[in-house]
């Protein structure tokens, strides 16, 4: 329900887009001049952070993260924050900041995260990764949007709130180090500072919008299970020519086994893996496929001549409502110029599958971890090691808050946003449902082209200007 | 026919391998003390080739090549050539040497080859590839036995001769550098310099002994196909959330496509790939099974727990008279540490195809470039660039030349050579026959510990030196 650059605005059903025109109670051009006056510092403050490599998969950044959540502490309180703190987990940083207001008002918990992902490939950037540029409208760098960017919105519609004297909730944030990882140590800080963080609502931009022209509220995200695999043929490299055809090529097995993973009608193979998916009745699927999406403009954009998912289901309900397996990486042998004959000892492969709520990560992953064993034939050896993995989850569209939000963008934007359901995951938040009781508001504002993950990550200078006022408004309407 | 470390001496039959006394007429001794006063000496201009790394796969090494290619001409004249010069081809230049005895005596060319294979996993090495050392009785280095170290041993052979007095040959010497990438540019050069190379056998030292106690002189080697294939899914890395489970991912594809190429029987299903192989009569089967072969040792040294390999076939026949598909190397998408969740837009591999004689490389590579694209799935793009090819060959054990041979090294070794069939590969070789109507003669003097090609590349002295012995007496036989 995400890539709608490719969505025709004619087409969209009146049920799910209306034009609308709210009364602004907010001084909105205040807003506004706002940024304009503190535009050159605001560029400033976010590039500081997009300057620093804080990329969590990666034990060699350890004192970038540090460094990372030391900066946004020194912002927070900068821009009016009691309180900002660096707190240690078992991991990376949390930075820990809040506001109080009034212990009888209503708390806003924003959350976000620092780390990001790794830069690589680093010859398809067209600049320095982590030397942040601005032409095109946009801001260009590992962590423009994904989610430095997005955060930072909170800090500055935080900081206009306080100035302005209109804030009437307390705020308080947590940036976390470790999302692009799947959150490994959140969840027991969470468990050990369930007071300090008691709020009504979690806020979350961390997401993208169903399309360029259609703002949208994420309301359901897909779950993970990210797993390393490695295989082992012979145990040391060998001469292809000496022993080619005698031995089994631990390459060539992992591609039998990969390849067995998913079968021809396009469904994953792992036993058990579809036991807890809901299917949804046709009912639900027909108000599905009534979200606009242009499968042409989709194809042209990735320029594929065909889509292929499983049979029997939409493009969008592939990424909306169904799981899904693939392989994020592979590396064995010889991977230099040139030919080098080698039957090598190893392959490995990076395999994540996609979840939708109420499949569980931990039992997919132990699944998976099963099957893998199960089909290794005799002439290897595998050793499978679970990464990653966090839980789908759904979001009630019916709450103040996401009537709030939708208000705030509707009113920024002109047009009411969707509810849309992303395939994407952060595997936190279902664990901030379980440990706090908070329910996420994902009211996110990346859009497809941004490209996040991977090289040439950008994010829009409207979409962070909107962001900001759409987050100023939000305050506004969820205190009425 | 040929990792036969694994041989039981005692189930040997007498009719592969019978000890023998020959009678001395040459003066080994000299030889031995020839070596031992200039032991020091041969180190030093050994290594002196060994520290170039002198990597054919590789552009960076266009410098080294010709360094380590003037560095044998230098060796070549030191040893007593009246000629030897760096000469330029269309790609590495060749070294050629020659030493004019008599225009009536009989000529031995001798083949070698300067490049080596790429150094990497350099982590798997335990010392500097390009930086040997001598301990347990061996040198340990990039090209210690392939094939700088085995070519070495000819020139000091040839050394020795002359200042000996006793050589009645003329010698010429060619020392190629693009061995390990198929000689693409010697074949032409060959042909222009016809009249320059003209012999009555080509002395080649790039071959492995059946096993550590049963010397052997290879009688037959396989061709080879060598190509690259590319599988693109959409133009750019996407987020697998955001698009997982309904656009094609490159690395499944490849791994389905890799994985079609061997059936369930171990055949390679490329179309017309088995047409010329030549079927081996029942009889000729039982010959080549008489060879001693231990699978119980196989698999411990290689610690597996089964072979693999094409139905209906023993061990040493898919090895030897069978041909095969082996992946060399794979990568695609996030290889690094952790876990990054991309879609990736590209895969690759690297396939090697071994070939029995018959087998025409040029037709066997065109047929798997034709199968590959023929089975690209309508969802992503193939491309399939050939890389390196040559043909397989047989060598008569008939001739003046095996025999001057065998009985060189079974004076050096106490018991005669056993005739074997190499599952290797020296493309350049079969071309030589074509065009210069020279026969080739495998002298080789490696070991199968000495892991070519792997890391911790290494050649026993003891090797180094019988090797030597063995060549200064095939020129004493060879002239009967």
């Amino acid at each position: 329900m995400i890539i709608n650059r490719f969505v025709k605005i004619i087409l969209i059903s009146e049920m799910l887009v209306k034009f609308v025109s709210y009364e602004t109670k907010h001084k909105i051009s205040d807003m506004k001049s706002y940024i304009e006056e503190n535009k050159t510092r605001f560029y400033e403050e976010l590039f500081s952070l997009l300057r620093i490599p804080s990329v969590s998969a990666s034990k060699e950044h350890k004192e970038d993260m540090l460094r990372c959540a030391r900066r946004l502490a020194e912002l927070l309180k900068q821009a009016g924050a009691d309180r900002a703190e660096v707190m240690p987990t078992s991991g990376n940083p949390v930075v820990f900041g809040e506001k109080i207001i009034s212990p009888t008002a209503r708390t806003v918990l924003v959350y976000g995260h620092y780390d990001v992902q790794p830069a690589e490939p680093l010859d398809k950037w067209n600049t320095d990764p982590f030397e942040p540029v601005i032409h095109d409208g946009a801001i260009w760098g590992r962590g423009a949007n994904d989610d430095k960017g997005q955060l930072f919105m909170h800090i500055k519609a935080f900081e206009f709130m306080l100035r302005t004297g209109e804030l009437r909730h307390n705020v308080k944030f947590i940036f976390e180090g470790e999302e692009e990882i799947s959150s490994p140590s959140l969840p027991s800080w969470m468990e050990q500072n369930k007071e300090l963080l008691k709020a009504d609502i979690c806020l979350v931009s961390d997401t993208t919008f169903i399309s360029e022209k259609v703002p949208s509220i994420n309301c359901g995200m897909r779950g993970l299970s990210y797993l390393e695999v490695k295989v082992t043929g012979p145990n040391k490299d060998l001469h292809s020519g000496h022993y080619g055809g005698a031995v089994a090529n631990p390459i060539n097995t992992l591609c039998d086994m990969i390849s067995s993973l998913i079968d021809k009608d396009g469904r994953v193979t792992v036993k058990g893996f579809y036991d807890d998916v809901e299917e949804l009745s046709e009912e639900d699927r027909s108000q599905l496929a009534r979200a606009p999406f242009d499968i042409d403009e989709y194809k042209a954009f990735l320029d594929i001549d065909e889509v292929k998912g499983e049979k029997g289901y939409t493009t969008l309900e592939r990424t909306g409502i169904r799981p899904c397996l693939d392989v994020c990486g592979i590396w064995g042998g010889y991977t230099g110029e040139g030919a080098k004959t080698v039957l090598p000892s190893e392959a490995h492969a990076k395999i994540s599958m996609r979840l939708v709520p109420n499949q569980l990560s931990s039992k997919i992953t132990k699944l998976f971890v099963e099957h893998f064993k199960s089909i290794a034939p005799p002439y290897v050896k595998v050793e499978v090691k679970p990464c990653e993995g966090g839980d789908g989850f759904l979001i009630p569209i019916t709450s103040d808050a996401y009537k709030a939000a939708s208000r705030a963008m509707g009113e920024v934007y002109g047009i009411e946003p969707v509810p849309s359901r992303g395939g994407g995951s952060i595997a936190v938040l279902a664990e901030m449902q379980k440990i706090l009781g908070i329910d996420p508001l994902l009211m996110g504002f990346g859009l497809e082209r941004d490209t996040i993950h991977s090289p040439n990550e950008s994010y829009l200078l409207s979409q962070l200007f909107n962001g900001m006022e759409s987050i100023a408004l939000f305050y506004k309407y969820y205190s009425e």
